[in-house]
């Protein structure tokens, strides 16, 4: 990390903030002919802004020390985090700086799933069923 | 405010952060018969959430001490702050905690208005011009 880029270290509460307002937990379940139990189960976090904003986005990733930008749509970037460890460093973060709409209750959805996979329930039918019902009361 | 209230004081920089995603700067000019110069200048500042967050905004409005709460529009709400004297608390606050999304600019131009109203430019007609041309470059 650059001395300019620690000097404009985002604050935490920041970040809980502009998820509240931009942030999206999702869990995806897609069918996969690698995997046993013929379905995989991609969870996700993403923060979708204009491309003006990329550089801010940039700031996020920094601060969390993982994740990536992409093409979301159009002239949309998207700062994405996937993968078990990654996302339960950023549950961790969340519990800490709790977000405080309704996404909250997202949240603690998307929680339950990682835990889950924390514990391979993803890699059984039963699991996956589960995963698939907690999946349906999100937004 | 009740202990409950206190407890759930919301964070400045939370604040700031959902304000970037969520706040919103604006600047409206109308026909007034009742103006010298004949429009009115209307500055105000608002957040609209659904409904169900009904109680966050409730509890922005709480930490500034100003504001209210109104139907935006269907099951929308927003919190609005209207007013020169709130409105000048509100921007030495974002002064304080920064916007980190290009609504930065945005503030920076809503600022620039509110400073020629307290010093009452809003009152003449080469003022309302100026004003109408900053208000244009915001989005």
């Amino acid at each position: 990390m650059s001395a300019d880029n620690q000097q404009e270290r985002l604050e935490p509460f920041w970040i809980s903030g502009f998820t509240d307002g931009e942030g999206c937990f999702h869990i995806a379940i897609n069918s996969s002919k690698s995997m046993k139990v013929k379905y995989q189960v991609l969870p996700e976090f993403r923060i979708v802004q204009h491309q003006r904003d990329e550089k801010l986005l940039s700031q996020i990733k920094d601060y969390f020390g993982f994740g990536s930008i992409t093409i979301n749509h159009g002239d949309r970037k998207e700062f994405r985090v996937r993968g078990l460890k990654n996302l339960n460093t950023l549950i961790k973060f969340f519990k800490e700086y709790p977000l405080k709409t309704s996404k909250q209750e997202n949240f603690e959805l998307f929680s339950r799933v990682i835990n889950m996979m924390n514990n391979n329930k993803h890699l059984t039918l039963e699991g996956i069923e589960e995963i698939a019902m907690i999946a349906s009361k999100m937004n």
